[in-house]
């Protein structure tokens, strides 16, 4: 939320208005097309808006990818040009959306995130992609070049998988899929840091424990935030009834469906785990202070009482007279072992010892 | 709650008697007109409630501004002129409403609560908002002249987007959407909050810092009170059935209901942030006290038997042997280096060190 | 729960059998009538009730108020007369009933619960009250003589309002307005108890405080208890189909389901509220505990190791070079102010000091 | 769960097979026949199912309760005698069962728990109770001989109420009744042990407080596992659409339904009350500690630097000029008292005095 | 999640591509079949997948069970045979599924997990095991080859019960009851680690009886997670209205059904129970700290002023009076009596003796 424009300063436009909100994550805006069918395919990157407009009205399955959303006009000549609310743009200008779909008779627009985490930092990185399913034509609209649809590329290079010979509904439902899919690489890195951190606990926790424990949980309170709405917006397009998804790709919709409420599940397990090692860590605290304190307690109350004995015969007066007796300094030892043991006896029986 | 009438001292009366309920925010009540379709304009500020009456059923556009509610006559004939139910005068001038939106056939009410952020206190201040919706008119009432819908009257009359080419069903989105929008702004300078106190917490937190942070929790659970209904009023305007509201309209409104939404989400995380940050609060609160006493415990544990020791050798008895031994003194010095070691080993055993 | 029969006495006695359950809280049953129209209006009070069962039959409107519930054998006799069931009257005398509405045919029956905030003991009083809404007649039933009534009667004489054209259920409306009205007097009441209490804790809170707090959180569970059903009896009332209940009054019943919605915002609000505080509380004490540690600490560790030293230098051993040496007090004083010195560095690095 | 069969024995049984699970609570199965309608009363104790027979196909009201479970034949041949599905009669044997209610065509078989305070130990018995409807009958199981059902029969005795005039299904009712009525006893006992609590809690808490409350949350959790589909159980009885339950009768389920919610609401809010008594209860410990800390730091701080002072003086060097002055001792005193002084107001200030 | 194949190394692949994920649990893939009807039993280990087919297309019963998952290519022989989607093969093959029940109208596909509880290592196994009912069969496969199954093979083959005179449904239904009867033998283990825990807590909580109540803790969330979704998955198969299940066998199942709510009962009830207890754990370290401080307090607070007094007679003033008073010495025990019965008295009043 540093960089960039805020939401807030859109208050006050017309609805409609496209404007970049958030970060501006790369150079450039990057335009790729795919156009395949059964037999054929074509790839390539374009610069303009116009080389998009040819694919759009052949039956071919047309996959036009848009890395990059800080050039505004370019995303608003492709939205006139494939007929997309104004609405629409505006949404996908805005990297702040909550994950959503939105079904425009001719059109169905899908707005979800995706997460990566970063190993060095040990932060989990988010971008906000959008899809749009029309008759014949998937965009898919993301903040930066990431590599999380190549997978994908591959498959309708080499024609593994069926992808090549079904429409774009199930184009549409690969990319979800693999958007679904990296949510698990997430939670398997934050599923091994909460092991870290359950080990560091039984280790000695420190305070270095408990900030990594913050910095976790808040991760876990951002995907949680991300992923109930997505599986809202999977479900609407699961079960919805817009033509443009067809009956085969509803069963590989419920299929990611499933996959969204075990990352729920599993969000959820977290988030428990998390309170889970908080109690822990604020008991073995409480545990560690109680240790220090039987330490002073034990020390200081056996050698309080034997140092005041003492003081009494390092008194200066003139008429004391055990300090002339014969065996006064071996019986004040015997006294001062006697004072040692009954309270070493007393700490033993209140198991401190 | 401390000024002005209180809600208890309205028990008793008739329902529907129009009583200002809340502090008195403004001096005056201050009544603006815009009159408008896609040619004409005419905008002005009225003194008496007989001028607005001729727009009434005019077919433009007739948007009635009333800043400041505790001048309750004039709000009567506002009512009496557009023939508003005496249940709804009631609530515009109750300022303790909760958000809500009802349907009387011929209009359709809406109120709802705004908040800005005071830089200078940090905290939230509140207005309540009632919009009326009529047939070719909306009347809007705020506690005071807020500049929240400035940029609306700017829309107008430069005719940026679609305003002057729509109904009054569109006016009040554009109005509801500027309150919502301002909901946004709250929220970043909140989450400002939230990261300075996260900063404080790591630099090392302090009795203020525990204050900031109660304050802070208090205006999120305010803000969850206002906006949890608000979302149900927006659902209700964009759901229901009433003739007044156009469905290219709701379009617009299920865009404001998302945002709706959004601010929820975050309102909820901010409370799990928050409540997170208690708890790292808490624990290194722990945490130092464990610090401070792990010192004590050192300094009292290694100094008190080497104290004790010295005291020994300052008896003044008349028998001790050694007080007359000639190495005697080098060797309690070595006795108490040892005792001193043992103590130090101890501690770096314990990891106290 | 003290005094008066308690629930479990009335196990195994057959349903619907007239026991006084509860607290007797008031010395005599006293019936009131009030019967008017919109030309004439009778009020007395009466000693038996076959003089109200004359009021019974005529087609004026009916209020019958009974103050006290323990003189069984009259309430019999009411409800032999108005046709009551006899699981009603058992409702109406058992003063520990849930808020509920239940519709028989002829008549509907409403129990509710009416709190009063007793200044002197600062604590919550709660009153039962049930409604029977027939054909003609209205009869509410009271624990003790309250002048929660009062207005509405002041009404009825002065024609203020609506109420003498209308017909028992707007009576009845009228008597649950006041019935809520009611819980907002002890809402702000509580509220400003709340805001006491957090003026303590920046003061600096102290047992009392937490025994407030805890009295407090008591008050609000059970204004929680008794208002989520009242909730659920007015929305019975609002939205049932009963013909007792008019199309009109409906509306000014949704008036007063919308005030009893902003009364449970209000209790879950201050639950909200109290274990922020109940959190601060806490976190204070922690933070006072913390401040008194490091005094302690401060002081021991600067001072222990200095008396060590002063020790050493007491003890009486004949062969000690440095006691003969000429300046050897001056220097273990500069000694001791070294230790010292670094002591207070130490602190002041920690930021103890 | 420590005597008897345990759940886990009957795996991989064949569904329906008779088996007792739980704790053997009687010594014999007593089974006891009372056979009524409005004219008639036969009441005996029978020793053989045989003698049961004679009465399941009169028009009469037979009820047949049986106490003791664990002689599983007795039981089955009952269970064939009155046509009961095998798995109704596992779930009557096995006493750890889940409160339910459920509809076969001919009869409807409900089973639920019942609770006794035992005063002396202070803890909660349970017994699972089973009740099969069927058109003329009306079959209860009980764990032991329990005299929660001596009301009833006497009752049916003394034609006090309307009891025989009814049908079987008015008698499942009544039987109902007086098991949801066992809990107001039970909720009174616990009431008053949670206010013993918060007595001792003002009083001065100590460990025994503590594990009380622990046992008392305990009870609390067990009621709440068992009122929950308690309520389930009945309202699926008083909204089913059972012929066996006649219309006049769900009148009187509706109240029973009605109880049971009330329970619910109390057992929520002791649950609430007793997470309110353990705060209090650690902030409590929290503040004594705080005494106790404060006592010793302002004892330890004021003679630590005072002890300090005297040691320095005691010290044996040679030449220490203050040893000789004539008024050194004097000033000394002075100089102690000065500081002890300083100290004090330091406390004062800090309001720990 | 440590060895074998991880879930996100499937990302990218297309879907419906077999590959095992998770641990390989067992050495080598083993499918037994059982083919039986009223009259014959057949029952044989096969070696290829090849042996099975010729089962496939009897009327008799047949039940395939496959334990061990990660030779793939015999599963997928396997799915081919029996016509099982790739989608299902993908899911029997990920062994972190989540519960759930899918109806491929020829088929029904479960997949529920089961759980062993290690007497040794106190730990919870966890296996899942996917079944796939067909009209004439029933496939289920396991991780490794664990005796869960053994008695209903046992009941097959002694014709115990009526499961050989049923369908393949009331098969897949006496698999599903033996694996909700595994929930139990768990929840007893848990049940009995729960109450361990409760005595250690009495007898006086360490650092272990903390990381043993994590432990519990986590397998409780985990159970959860894996109970409430076999919930969702057996009342699909009880209220579904696939004709592959018959309606007698949905009476079963209702009965597995209500095991399973049962079972997530007593999981809800261990979750609140593990929460008193860490309650009660951290209020008695509480307890124990404050006993340390107090013993602490009072021996520090009673001595320290003593030992100053015996500090200041030991000083060498040259001028000190008292030093030369006859009767100083017994005067100054006197005194230093005093103080110490004065403190105690004290300690007495504030009740720390």
């Amino acid at each position: 939320m540093k960089r960039g424009k805020r939401r807030s300063e859109k208050t006050g436009l017309p609805p409609g208005t496209p404007v970049h909100v958030g970060e501006q994550k790369s150079q450039r805006t990057k335009i790729t097309v795919i156009d395949y069918d059964e037999q054929h395919l074509e790839e390539r990157e374009v610069e303009t808006v116009e080389e998009c407009a040819i694919f759009k009205d052949q039956p071919n399955v047309t996959w036009i990818n848009v890395a990059g959303l800080h050039q505004v006009e370019v995303l608003q000549q492709l939205g006139d040009c494939f007929g997309l609310h104004p609405l629409v743009l505006e949404d996908i200008l805005n990297t702040m959306q909550r994950p959503k779909m939105e079904d425009f008779d001719d059109c169905i627009y899908v707005v979800v995130q995706t997460h990566y985490y970063n190993d060095k930092s040990r932060k989990i990185v988010t971008e906000q992609i959008s899809l749009v399913l029309g008759p014949s034509f998937v965009l898919s609209f993301q903040e930066w070049e990431a590599d999380l649809f190549d997978p994908i590329r591959e498959r309708i290079r080499s024609r593994k998988g069926h992808i090549r010979e079904m429409g774009p509904d199930y184009l549409a439902y690969a990319l979800l899929d693999a958007i679904v899919d990296g949510y698990f690489a997430v939670l398997e890195n934050l599923g091994e840091d909460i092991e870290l951190l359950e080990e560091e606990l039984v280790a000695g926790p420190g305070g270095a424990t408990l900030h990594r424990l913050h910095d976790i949980k808040r991760e876990v309170i951002f995907l949680r935030k991300s992923v109930w709405p997505l599986r809202e917006a999977i479900t609407g397009l699961a079960r919805g009834d817009s033509p443009l998804v067809k009956e085969t790709t509803r069963l590989y919709l419920r299929d990611v469906y499933d996959h969204s409420i075990q990352v729920i599940d599993t969000v959820e397990t977290f988030r428990d785990m998390l309170s889970g090692i908080l109690d822990i860590y604020l008991s073995s605290i409480s545990n560690r202070m109680n240790e220090v304190m039987k330490v002073l307690t034990i020390i200081a109350t056996i050698f309080i009482p034997l140092t005041f004995i003492a003081g009494v015969y390092g008194m200066n007066f003139k008429y004391m007279p055990e300090l002339g007796w014969r065996w006064a300094y071996p019986a004040v030892w015997l006294v001062m072992a006697a004072v040692g043991v009954t309270m070493a006896i007393y700490f033993k029986r209140r198991k401190w010892l």
